[in-house]
């Protein structure tokens, strides 16, 4: 059952979760890059590299990988539910008669909503919708002062903060960067305690084991109603399948976890050519779509309607060095061909991104950021992680690289609209006002749509090169160093109600006071 | 008539071409981002943003542009040409009939070649033919050392010569910057000079007076032949029109000096929305759209069947400063409607470009320019000017910035040439060789394909953190800055008969001494 908005949610709504269309920021004078999620809607088509043949040979070849090949599941319940749904199960591997894992997937709603602590934080997965999503993973996090250093729960709030924020990311992400600062067994807790307290996006939670993924499932339902998390979408589990072909234990028992509370997962494949995946991208796109398939149909196999979206995370590497590499013309065209047939699956999808191998935000990050994210939304992106502040290939995060990508998602929303051809736009009584020859600067029409014709960039300088000089002559990193600041400056905490924030940590607390600290 | 390969061209060539296929410089062991041009034939499919419905409407508004308001001319043979051709003159205002400019379009080859001054230059424009072109125009230069000062010819040299070695560059451009050192009524004899002895690569003469393109044509006949020219394009015109729909007398004279010769123009307005030109992009289009068939018409008028090329340089304003902005959402989807348009005309496009208003070589000038470039490209552009070197909206040349959009362009180029999807590549016997769970990487498939399967950048770092700082923790910029020094050592300036270079200087030693030197 789609988890579409349901019909008897009061303005009030649950407990923990607040109503209306306001918060206390939102009715403040705020600068342009501060402000609540706009709404995202694609109206621009995709971009269709392939044409039919090649997709049928796409999908037959996943069909013959899931037939010939198979997926080893270390799970047991996993084995037995594709058992009976018809697969071939031999020892720990699954094989599948061609379409049949399609088929199990047909449940999965193409389309689905996710609710955050207020109404206006509410996000739609799926058809036209695209959702920014920001980085996820980093151990490290980097800025101009404080150059490269291990990430901390302060650097976790502070990006939970800035996501906040920014009107153009409509989810909080997860584990936006690693509190190394935290116990490995713990610190899945104050992660998900930031990302309620301190937004009202839309999240993810733990999946580093199904006891860290049922806590995180259980502060969720502390803050929005147990009744209501079983039927309102909330937190998700980032999956990634253990390439190739595997599905190793804990990612299974998240999975579960997750779809068992009726809430989402992104399954995604992370598969660098030429080491989870053979070395062409025909075949590392049909291995992807295989095992993408093979996770989305265990959801719906745990339960039917479960909202899944199926991501796909495959890249190059560079062949001399092992290193993976990211925006290449192979990664790019392989994204364009999985956007293809995820359409075809009829399932949201995970695409995009601005990744990056590069150390520093400079040119290298921004071309390959750049082009990563312009092609995955071409591509027909729904759900876009690692949206904002990747750097060296995930391994960092990086506050300048943060703001810089905020305002490019801003870029792409306009984009996005694409070109409305009317009256309007086509302005021919500006063409009669200003004849051959003379400007368009003063004419009735420029006035009247000056404001609202161009998207403006919040961090670009398109100013003199001596204006330019006499401000400093800032470059991007040093134009967004100042950004960051500013934006944590102007962030208040939304509202939250004391008896919600109290049970939270009341559960932390005795989550932290039963087990010994580890750090690996 | 198109000029397409002339059939009875010996490998010798006429005087001051070289045939064969190899050079001085081919033959010994270079790195890869030095080469001879590899032509470029792109087999992905453009991007189709707008419907039937949309593109009816806009070239219905050219042509009641071309009909109601009109274009200005300065030129009376122009306009009486487009008198006898059906248009109402009325002093200096051209108005046609619906319909009328783009039948004057349609002797204008859609598919020509361009010679160079051996085989390996020689360049196909327009069709799946892919063209890259470096800077045009800029007065400064910049690099990370000297900063950014007034260009020289010796800077003006410098690029000629890296276009010339350059694998992804296949054309030797035009006014790659403005040698300020030189007087303004000289320098064009200098800077054609340069392209004729450093380069192979077919180029650009100069436009900004009919003398001057007069020289540029006659310096060409110099080196390749008065009778091999008439039927052989080997440099182009690069024609702004006066936009808002004024063609004014100088271009309009080099115009027809070039389309005279039977050698090619590139025909771009250059519009700023606001400016000149409405505010909102769709009048933008159709304004172009009118402008360009208009310049492309007289051309036919001039001399039917010579080679031209239709250009767009649309952008945006940042409408609070009057700046130019560039790789805007705005402008990206205005370029994808005129590549729709510009392909019902069944003519060369010209779009694309690496454009930025950044002064520096940071992530703001890899974004604007990287947008810019692959929409260009998607938008199904022919022949790409300003593929390489722009900064501050065209103001400077940047060395660091050439070599890295040299790279892109290298990129790009493997980009288009899109995914194959066959037996290789789908790799079954790599699955079957791995299996689940192993890596790829010791495979058969992968060891067989893993030198071809991707575009290795030549620039981007990709290495570990502690690889990086080993280094020297270089950005994009300083690996840039170690590169175009690199390329500049490996130069060597191809073969030149000495008759030939001998007539060359006693023609601008003739010239040079005919006229008082003037400085602006």
């Amino acid at each position: 059952m789609p988890l579409l908005k349901s019909e008897n949610r009061s303005d009030e709504g649950p407990r923990g979760r607040r109503g209306g269309r306001t918060s206390r920021t939102a009715s403040r004078r705020l600068p342009s890059f501060i402000g609540p999620a706009k709404p995202l809607s694609r109206t621009i088509p995709t971009y269709e590299l392939l044409d039919e043949d090649d997709l049928l040979r796409l999908e037959e070849h996943s069909d013959w990988i899931l037939d010939e090949i198979g997926v080893e599941i270390h799970d047991g319940e996993a084995l037995d539910l594709f058992r009976q749904a018809g697969a071939r199960v031999d020892g720990r591997q699954a094989r599948f008669e061609p379409g049949l894992v399609r088929a199990l997937c047909a449940t999965a709603p193409p389309v689905f909503q996710m609710f955050g602590r207020n109404s206006t934080s509410d996000i739609t997965v799926g058809g036209d919708s695209v959702v920014f999503v920001p980085a996820y993973g980093p151990p490290f996090v980097s800025d101009l002062e404080g150059g490269r250093r291990y990430a901390t729960i302060v650097d976790f709030e502070n990006f939970v903060k800035l996501t906040q924020l920014s009107p153009w990311m409509h989810h909080s992400g997860g584990t936006i960067c690693e509190p190394v600062d935290l116990p490995v067994n713990k610190r899945h807790l104050d992660m998900v305690y930031a990302h309620l307290r301190y937004s009202t996006k839309p999240f993810m939670g733990s999946v580093t084991s199904v006891e860290r993924a049922e806590d995180s499932l259980q502060m969720a339902r502390i803050c929005y109603g147990t009744d209501y998390l079983d039927n309102h979408c909330v937190i998700q589990g980032n999956i990634n399948v253990n390439s190739p072909l595997v599905f190793d234990r804990v990612m299974v028992d998240s999975l579960k976890a997750y779809a068992r509370a009726n809430q989402g997962c992104v399954i995604s494949p992370f598969i660098l050519g030429g080491a989870m995946g053979p070395v062409t991208q025909p075949a590392l796109v049909a291995q992807a779509l295989a095992e993408a398939m093979v996770g989305i149909a265990l959801t719906q196999l745990i339960r039917s309607g479960s909202p899944m979206v199926l991501g796909v995370f495959l890249t190059t590497m560079n062949l001399r060095t092992g290193a993976p590499t990211f925006g290449t013309p192979e990664a790019n065209l392989a994204t364009y061909a999985i956007g293809q047939l995820v359409r075809r699956l009829n399932l949201p999808l995970r695409a995009g991104g601005h990744l990056t191998s590069s150390k520093v935000l400079d040119a290298q990050a921004a071309q390959e950021s750049g082009d990563t994210m312009l092609v995955g939304l071409q591509a027909g992106a729904n759900f876009v992680l690692q949206a904002a502040g990747w750097l060296e290939g995930g391994l960092v995060i990086g506050y300048e690289k943060f703001v810089f990508d905020l305002d490019r998602c801003g870029s792409h929303s306009r984009m996005l609209t694409g070109l409305l051809v009317d009256d309007n736009t086509l302005a021919a009584d500006a063409f009669r006002e200003a004849g051959t020859g003379t400007s368009f600067l003063g004419v009735s029409h420029t006035m009247a749509n000056f404001e609202t014709a161009n998207y403006q960039s919040d961090l670009a300088d398109d100013t003199s090169f001596e204006q330019w000089s006499a401000d400093g002559s800032l470059d991007s990193a040093h134009r967004a160093n100042l950004r960051w600041k500013e934006m944590l400056a102007n962030y208040h905490p939304p509202p939250f109600e004391q008896d919600v924030d109290e049970e939270l940590r009341d559960f932390m607390d005795s989550k932290k006071a039963s087990d010994e600290d580890r750090w690996y």
